[in-house]
């Protein structure tokens, strides 16, 4: 999911927040910053900023308590395709920005920005959260009403979601119809439910490589 | 592949070295600097740094040119595993340090540092990049030998690769002989083949996460 909301709106602290209060509830939190200008991150003469130097494509720092990635973009990746890519192990993806992609959002609004919506509902807007009463025909939270926000991600984004199946071909996401994912998480599931080492039933996440 | 050595060896400017080599070549690559001592990377103040103290387990910053990504770590992950998470789109991942791993490794030798090596022929010890002579079973190479060091790495690690699965269930890597992997490569292709959008027999790579 995505909050949205215009320039000092306060989407870095309702960020913080959700993550906050949706960590409490023992979710795993991913979060994602989209950024259009560009970024430094790596600190010169470390020997990880020497490899990226040097012209690798990406450079990991693992670390027992961290691990660090910074890799080159090819264009910019929509919030579904960072989120497939890095956040495969967390339960909810909170991000901000995003206010073109398809995710639910959550604008964040202000009475001194004086100004209309970002999003329509027909744009993915789950809710509001606002300082000042608005006529809009989804849900209204105060800004600091972080346990209703909660509510609301985890009956609409967590508690709904049943086993999926993501396919990539060739780097690029190929949409599948559920009747099709069922045939091919039972297909799948089949084959590896044989090989030792995996007890079917047992089988709740899933990840297969060919390349 | 890892660049193995004692301290000061000089096994950062050795992986540059590699870099700009196998970067020349045409190959896409990752790079992975194993770090015991642990590290901060982003900056007091900024968005995403407000995300991951906020509890976040995973924080990424995604722009067009450039995406950056910290996560909590669980445990020491091995090399393998390290590739596996974030560098399926790479050619060949030159890691620093992991010399207890599996992986092929190259080790830095000079004579002021007067030691054995680290590593032998039977621990994946590939070749010695040296400023001495030195009575090793593998073939040696002078510290500068960006071209010599480059071939081996081409024809011992990139050229032999053919067709893999890798798969991951629950989170955890499950082995599979050759004949298994043909197998299910065999039927996954088979089944995302007669999907729309997907052309058989242009697969060159697919990724599938059941979860």
């Amino acid at each position: 999911m995505a909050v949205v909301g215009v320039s000092d709106a306060g989407k870095t602290t309702l960020v913080e927040k959700l993550v906050a209060e949706l960590k409490g509830r023992g979710y795993r939190v991913g979060t994602v910053k989209h950024d259009v200008h560009g970024f430094e991150v790596d600190k010169e003469g470390k020997d990880s900023w020497r490899h990226k130097q040097a012209g690798a494509w990406a450079t990991a720092v693992s670390s027992p308590e961290k691990l660090f990635l910074v890799r080159d973009g090819e264009r910019d990746l929509p919030l579904d395709e960072v989120a497939a890519e890095f956040f495969g192990k967390a339960d909810v993806v909170v991000a901000e920005g995003y206010k073109s992609g398809p995710s639910a959002k959550i604008e964040v609004h202000r009475r001194e920005t004086g100004r209309e919506l970002l999003t329509k509902p027909e744009e993915g807007l789950l809710a509001v959260a606002t300082d000042e009463p608005l006529d809009v025909p989804v849900p209204s939270f105060g800004l600091d009403d972080s346990k209703g926000l909660g509510d609301l991600i985890e009956e609409k984004l967590i508690k709904k979601r049943k086993t999926n199946a993501t396919l990539w071909v060739n780097g690029k996401p190929v949409p599948m119809k559920p009747f099709v994912q069922d045939f091919i998480i039972g297909g799948v599931l089949g084959m590896a439910g044989s090989l030792e080492g995996v007890e079917p039933g047992k089988v709740k996440t899933l990840e297969l490589k060919i390349d």
